[in-house]
Formats: C-alpha cells, sequence, structure tokens
C-alpha cells in the first residue's frame, strides 16, 4: 500500500512504544510552562514518572475552561519568539481559546493533513478547491498547508460565492474539494439550476468535517456529485483539521496515534469506556512543541469503533461526533446521549422531523418518555401499523441505550419548538 | 546595515548582471509555453537572443488581456502537477486573471515579502496581525507566509470585526499589522469610542498598500496610532505584495531589481520614459517558474525617484501609484494624468472636496478646463484673494503638467456626481 507516511502503516507495538516515547517527551516540555509545571507537581508527576502509557491516567485534564483561564499565552511552552501562528475560536461562548504553533508544529500538522488527504487518493495531481473560509478558523490554513505539502494545485477559494466556485472548479478541473455537507447540496442545486447535471462536475473527492451530518445526508451528496465524501476530525485545541480522517474504507475516522493518544471516557466517572461505547474524546498531542496540551476534555462525544480496519491500519477509529458531553443525562443510572436516541429513530422511514425527550420522576422512580413525531402518510387510522411501530422503536432504543422508555407517536409538527429550532430534551425531574 | 537578504545591498553592476542571467534563463522558461514560444518567435528572440538588459526592449509586451485569453492554465511553463496555488483576480471587469505558482515560487515570494517587513524593522519578537482578507485575494496568504517566514507570532485575523481586531491587538501586543488606510482610520474611531488613545495601541508599524491614499492620509493615521506606515506595491500578476516596499526613509519603494526589471514607459508610445516622469510601469518578473511574464502592462502610472535612497540600498525607488494610464488624455500633445492635477490642487488649503476637468474644442485648438470646488470658508466676497487663488492654481498646474488650464473656481458641492461618487473627467472634445 502507498502512503504519505510510513508511520500509518506501524504495529500496535511500534504506535505504543513511539507514543510512550513522545509522551514523556511532550510532558517534559509541557513542563515548560509554568501552568503544566504547578499541576504535574500537585499530581507528584515529575519527568521520569511515565513508566508506561497507563501512567497517563494520572496526569489531570485540561479543559475548555483551563485555556481561557490562560489565554492568551499562558500556555506557552516555548518563547513568545519562537512562535510563527495563532489560531484563535471565535469565543462565541466566553472568551476565547488561544493555539500557538512553532514553525515546527506548522509543519508537522501540514504532514498530517498532508497524510489524510493522500490517504483517501488525493494525489499531487489533483486540483483542490478549498471552499473554507480562511483566517483564524483552523479549516482554511490548516487543510491549505496539508494540500500544498502534498501539491496540489491548491485554489484558496474561501467560502461561499457559488458562482466563482462553479466557475473556478470547471475552470480548473478541481477533483477535490473541501467542503461543509450543507453546501455541497447548495452547490448541488446552482448547479441544475444552470440545467446542468453535477455527476458531469469533475470533483471526485469530498472533505467534509466541521459540520455534525448523517451517514444518509453523506451518501445523498456522494450521489447528488458521483463522488466520494470522507469525514474528517479535527479542533483547534489540537491543531484543527487533520487529527482523524477516514480512510477509503469509509468505516470510521483512523486517529492518527503516532501524533495523538485519544482516550474515551465516561464524562461522570472520567473513567475509560470499553470499546465500541459512548463517551467523552479525550486527546493528548505528542508533537507539539510551542503548546502541548495534555489529556483534552473535547467535550465531543464518540466511540471507539472496534476490530481492525479493512485498509490494514492499525490506527484506532474513532466514530462521527455523537453529540457533546455537556449534553448527557443520566437515567436510573445510565448515560444517554440524545443523538443515540436521534440516531435509532431516524433509521424509522416513518419517523418525521422531530422528538422529543422527556425525563420525569412518577414518584417510584425515573420515566423516560420519547415522543415521536410521524410523516402524515404513516399517520393513519391503521392502529395496529402505528402499534408496530411504537413497538418497534421501542426495543431499537432499548437495545441501543440499555433502558425501554415509553414511545409515543405524535403528528407531524406537534412538538414544541423555539425560533424554528426543535427542543431535544426536557428534563422535568425534580433537581436533587 | 542588517539585512534579510544580501542582495538588498548588491551594487548596481551586480544587480544588473543577475538581472541579465535571470532574464535569460525567464526567458528560456517562459518559452516552454506555447503562448510565449510562438510569440517570441514571431519577435524574432531565440535562446540566445539577449545580449543585454537593452535587448529586453526586443520582446513584446504582455497584456491583462493577454492573461485573460490563456485563462485558465494557457500560461503555464511547467506542467500542471508542479502548481502547488492558484491566484485570481476577482474579474469584476471581464473574465478573470489566473496566476499559478510552484512550490519555489511560493517560497520565494514569501522571502521577498519577509524582505520588505525586515526592512522596515520587522523581526521575529514581532506580533503581526494580518486585516486583509485572505482566500483569493493575494494580500491575505502572500504577506502570512512572508510574516511566518520571518518568525513572527502571525494572527491570520482576516477583515473586518473590528471589536476581535482590537481585543486581539491589546491581548497578543500587536505590534505590526497589515491594514488598509481607510481602514486604520475606522480602528481609531472604534478604540476612541471605547474611551481610549488609539497612540496607547500597541502597533508601532503598519504595512500599506491596496488602496490609493495620500501622504496627508499617511501622516494622519501615523499621528493617530503614533507609529510608522509604509507602503506595498504588489499586484497578483506579479505574484501580489513584495514588489516594491518603502524603507525607513520613506521617500518612495524600493523595487526589488534583483527579482523583476521594471520599466516606466509612455502608454501611447511604448518608449521609455525619462527618471523621474510619470508613465506606466512595466514588469518583467526574474524568479517565477509556474508562470512567468515578460514585460507586463501593469496600467500603473508611477515614475522612478531619481537619486539614491539614504537607506543605501540601490534598488530603483518607484512613487506612489499616481493612477491607471487608461485614464490618461493627451492635450497639445501632452499626456496628462487626472491624478496630476488632483495632486497640485490637494496642496492648497482652500480647496474642497471635488474638482473637474473639461476638455474642449474651441475650434481652434483644444482647450482644457480645471474647475475647483472652494470650501464654504474661504469663498467669500474678497474677489481679491479668490483671484490670487486662482492664479496660484493655474501657475502650480503648469509647472506640473506643462500647460496652462483656465482656472475656475466654484461653491462647494456645485459640481457633478453620479452615485455618490466625483466625476473626474469630461472629455467634450468631438472625436477624431
Amino acid at each position: 500500500m502507498e502512503v504519505f507516511d510510513p508511520a500509518e502503516l506501524w504495529s500496535r507495538e511500534r504506535i505504543e512504544e513511539t507514543q510512550l516515547v513522545r509522551l514523556k517527551n511532550t510532558v517534559g516540555q509541557a513542563r515548560k510552562c509554568d501552568f503544566y509545571r504547578q499541576r504535574l507537581d500537585e499530581a507528584g508527576i515529575g519527568p521520569d514518572s511515565l513508566r508506561s502509557l497507563d501512567d497517563l491516567r494520572r496526569i489531570p485534564f485540561t479543559t475548555k475552561e483551563d485555556l481561557r483561564t490562560q489565554y492568551p499565552t499562558g500556555m506557552l511552552s516555548v518563547p513568545q519568539t519562537e512562535i510563527v501562528r495563532m489560531h484563535c475560536s471565535s469565543g462565541t461562548t466566553g472568551s476565547p481559546v488561544a493555539i500557538c504553533h512553532t514553525q515546527n508544529d506548522i509543519n508537522s500538522w501540514a504532514d498530517l493533513m498532508a497524510r489524510c488527504m493522500h490517504m483517501v487518493g488525493v494525489r499531487r495531481e489533483d486540483v483542490f478547491q478549498n471552499m473554507s473560509g480562511y483566517g483564524l478558523f483552523t479549516g482554511g490554513l490548516g487543510i491549505h498547508f496539508g494540500a500544498e505539502r502534498l501539491g496540489c494545485l491548491t485554489i484558496p477559494a474561501g467560502a461561499g460565492n457559488s458562482r466563482r466556485q462553479i466557475k473556478l472548479a470547471k475552470d480548473f478541473r478541481t477533483t477535490v474539494a473541501h467542503i461543509l455537507p450543507s453546501y455541497a447540496l447548495i452547490l448541488g442545486e446552482h448547479l441544475r439550476n444552470m440545467g446542468e447535471d453535477p455527476r458531469e462536475f469533475p470533483l471526485r473527492v469530498a472533505l467534509v468535517g466541521a459540520e455534525p451530518y448523517t451517514e444518509e445526508f453523506r451518501r445523498r451528496i456522494e450521489g447528488l456529485f458521483d463522488m466520494k465524501a470522507y469525514n474528517s476530525y479535527g479542533l483547534s485545541e489540537m491543531n484543527g483539521p487533520g487529527v482523524a480522517f477516514e480512510c477509503l474504507e469509509q468505516s470510521g475516522m483512523h486517529l492518527w496515534e503516532d501524533a495523538y493518544i485519544p482516550e474515551i471516557i465516561d464524562p461522570e466517572t472520567c473513567q475509560p469506556v470499553p470499546d465500541g461505547e459512548v463517551g467523552e474524546l479525550v486527546m493528548t498531542c505528542l508533537c507539539r512543541q510551542g503548546m502541548p496540551i495534555l489529556r483534552y476534555r473535547t467535550r465531543d462525544l464518540t466511540r471507539f469503533i472496534p476490530g481492525e480496519c479493512g485498509c490494514g491500519r492499525l490506527h484506532r477509529r474513532m466514530d462521527r461526533i455523537l453529540g457533546r458531553s455537556d449534553d448527557m443525562f443520566i437515567i436510573k443510572g445510565v448515560n444517554v446521549y440524545p443523538m443515540q436516541v436521534e440516531q435509532v429513530i431516524m433509521t424509522f422511514p416513518e419517523v418525521g422531523q422531530s422528538y422529543l425527550i422527556l425525563l420525569e420522576n412518577d414518584g417510584i422512580g425515573d420515566v423516560m418518555r420519547v415522543q415521536v413525531e410521524v410523516r402524515d402518510e404513516f399517520f393513519v387510522e391503521d392502529m395496529r401499523a402505528l402499534q408496530n411501530l411504537q413497538k418497534s422503536i421501542a426495543q431499537r432504543l432499548r437495545d441501543e441505550i440499555l433502558i425501554t422508555p415509553k414511545v409515543e407517536l405524535v403528528q407531524s409538527n406537534s412538538l414544541p419548538r423555539t425560533e424554528g429550532k426543535a427542543v431535544r430534551l426536557q428534563d422535568l425531574r425534580a433537581k436533587k
């Protein structure tokens, strides 16, 4: 198999040996900033404390709140003169988070991104159009540098302006694009309005990230353009794009374990969850000098996909993001994420636009009710069909979340919405 | 003197020797594309035709129209797989122009840009905030790559969002910014509205380009922020920013003659104008592989500033852009640019917002009239003061444009405007 970086094909032993070496280096590097030195000292972790990868769990978590508190430069592990780039969250919720990179950090980020693109068959012969905004958002410069590193003809088209996107893609025969799934639909619509068949469009690969979207939606945009769409995962705290990426198998995103140590934990107990179970992704970067971050709680919910990937790469795979751990609720001792419920009920073709999870206490214990809108054409007087649907949904939910909720079928558009957005969860239990 | 690139201090001999070597290479490289091979063959210029720099004049001009005709990839001198970046004009007038770069082209562009910033005292210790839009516009990625090359902490802030610009600049103590002059004024206003003194702002250097603005305006924004503002010249056909830049002397922009051959010609006769006279800038790039461009007619009007610069660099200096050659008119055999008229009359404090140049034929010959708005406070009944003003303006105009126009003083806001924009020139002469 042709790979961009030999590390893609490393054995588990080689991956884990390297992780331990790099973890030690990274902890040593992190100790150069006051914040981590103090925190590691408090946890009793000295320069030589890490004997095995299991010792990682002794390192305290880093939270977004920590990064905010240390803004702008409290987390630097190098003199500020070594920094050549800063990326910054929009800071829409609270104060911003700034991530600073040395030239080496920028280079290894570009290499990781190039590796992702190479993995899905992108080569220097390709024309790559970056339909992402640039500036402080890492999806612009992050993917741009990766594409140039790979040697693609890179078109920094930026976001929006469909007419120009289409003109450039046709004129330069763009084969690969970084695009939001919702924008792919808009572009396809635009082409059809121009009387053209989007399948004739030169695009053959789309890199897709940044926006939650379903597998069904992926298949839809793939069919629309007769192309392949590959999921990408990244977050600015871990550079940005290039953290995890799908291979040609399209069955989960390989986390680059030579550059990161991923963990998936129960957000309540902070203990690791078994492979295949949903939990919060925690990430440690292994190749960063400017601002190494240890055990970062991403708040993103996902799961490791068990088993080996058909592509032969042994870097573990993560599922797409299933929600935010802040949305999790606990019922009868079980952690449940609204996205788990959504994923189950949306597999039923009879189900409409919206659903509502109601948590109540009937005096004896907690009760979970799920109200599900049913499409008009299925909401008929055939009571037996509706009862069967109700039963099927309840069973499938139990298989997924381990408790059996009361399922109630309701008519389209009968569930509450606030400002056009559906309300997904109402917790009516008395706060204890 | 500490320089980024030793080429900054080359003697004229060294510069010109290098130009000849590189010109030969560039012509050889250009011949790899059909367009140039054909055009050079037609002009009888073979691989060995160039014996001295004077032979440059035998090479045909390249126009924007040529670039449009060859869009998208007709001008490539390398296989398309060698290209890693494309920048593209907005194409607001006619079809777009696409400029394609190899990795080497991107690197040498970044070096040139870093050289410009280094020349005005920017160092890796500086924090650089790029307040320019990114994407296809070269002012974003072009200056970004230069700043990173220099090792500055580079903040890709992008355009607009004053509140965020100010927050970032204060939090990171931004010392250098790439900013539009008009936006500098807006930022200053914003700070004052926040009750702050813009002079307390950490900014000490502004890189200014892209927008025509006067020397008076420069001094105004310099005073506003207690900083230095340096003019930059670039155009995407010659990479983008990094073509010419002011040194600490602030008396004209050094054209990097190891990377370009600049000429200034009469746009009518296409012959070189004497040093110090205004004409159209023509540029040949010497360091480009992907898409070398020979004798490009920029349509930008400027002049070589005669004499040697106080900084000791012998790369010739160009004046700021004085207009577009498309705006030029000819009267009594003399080429005149509206900007020349504007520059003269705006030195008079009595002159208001607008002026109008009228070209007429009185049956005997061409007549040039200049109507000038006078500020209300000067438009008094003191006829003698007004007559003196009229006479002074006429004399100063004759000194500049070599013919004596009829000057007419008019009241504020009496001259015609279309959609808020002032009309500067009306040519009422019968077309011959």
